[in-house]
């Protein structure tokens, strides 16, 4: 368990939800920091010298500083075991866990950031179209992957709430602005309904809009 | 430790390597399958049951099938600790190892992929080919980074060799195909000889060729 204060920079909307409720789900002492995009502060001196990669969440630790959701949330699972957020001591397990995030990281993520981040792999605003026309049917295929086997009922890992399903839910808000149809993902919108009535996620959005 | 065989799934040239490399450093009893990309093996009805996402690499294990590279790198760690490939016991240096790899895999790799892969992110032939021109941008601005702090040295994370150095060294075999300035980057292409002269490596490759 730990005893020093953590910090997370986040900005509204953002996958930086997924480890805010972690770090409630797990109880864990911490602040947070807004950082405001319209203004590009990601890409400011001071927020590049927590985060050379400009990007949210980061997460600040008595040791350093830490990035990248998946390995953020296997952080404060391993940080506060008695909240029983990931199966630590089983290495398939724990792999199983990692293995859905990483997909939502390096997948799912990624097909939703052709909708407005173009910019990072393409430099016509032809190619930006094109690829916004793509998101409905590349994050609806890849939801539907989950919908289909990943996501086992009720939590994503069957029985047991893992640092996986403050992920999903992070993700599954940008469905309806990604144009999927949400009737073909009945199990992911069943989820998602039951995380939203989560005090913890509850928590979490109040402090991102406060 | 383990005592049942794995099989790794892998295609040459992929990813695939980085699980390859770390199962021969941690001594494991393994054995490998080629996919041929050729004739699409991986979206064959037999494969798509092993791997759904169509993908390589997949590990098949006692307990059942482990996807996605960073997953696997740390299951392999956690699953032959006398190896020492990963710092496990320390939420810390281990969320750092796991921060590393989820850089490598959801934007060095993707930003790779936009290169041969654009058909997942849009439709038209001109955007392949404005994705294509900006790949050694893309790609470049990812190893910079990596150039200028992330690869501690001698190894990525300084001293002790981890499961991040052969998903590094995997992805830096791509370097001369996408078009990025080699000069740019002296510590990554030192660590990359460094790698291509280990034992581990060599076997690994050799078994690809094989």
């Amino acid at each position: 368990m730990r005893t020093t204060m953590l910090k997370l920079y986040f900005a509204p909307g953002t996958c930086a939800l997924a480890s805010h409720i972690a770090l409630q789900d797990a109880g864990a002492a911490y602040t947070v920091e807004r950082i405001d995009f319209k203004s590009n502060q990601q890409n400011s001196a001071d927020y590049l010298a927590i985060n050379p990669k400009g990007r949210v969440p980061a997460l600040v630790t008595d040791r350093g500083i830490l990035t990248e959701t998946p390995a953020m949330l296997a952080f404060i699972a391993q940080s506060f075991p008695q909240a029983a957020l990931a199966p630590l001591g089983d290495a398939f397990a724990f792999a199983d866990v990692q293995a859905f995030n990483s997909y939502l990281c390096s997948t799912v993520h990624i097909a939703h950031a052709h909708r407005m981040r173009g910019y990072r792999w393409a430099t016509d605003e032809s190619s930006f179209a094109d690829m916004k026309r793509k998101v409905p049917d590349s994050v609806g295929a890849s939801f539907a992957l989950i919908e289909r086997g990943m996501l086992r009922g009720p939590w994503v890992m069957g029985e047991q709430y893992t640092i996986c399903d403050p992920y999903l839910f992070t993700l599954s808000q940008w469905l309806e602005g990604d144009g999927v149809d949400l009737a073909a993902l009945p199990k992911v919108m069943d989820h998602r309904k039951r995380m939203s009535e989560r005090p913890a996620v509850r928590a979490a959005l109040a402090e991102e809009q406060g």
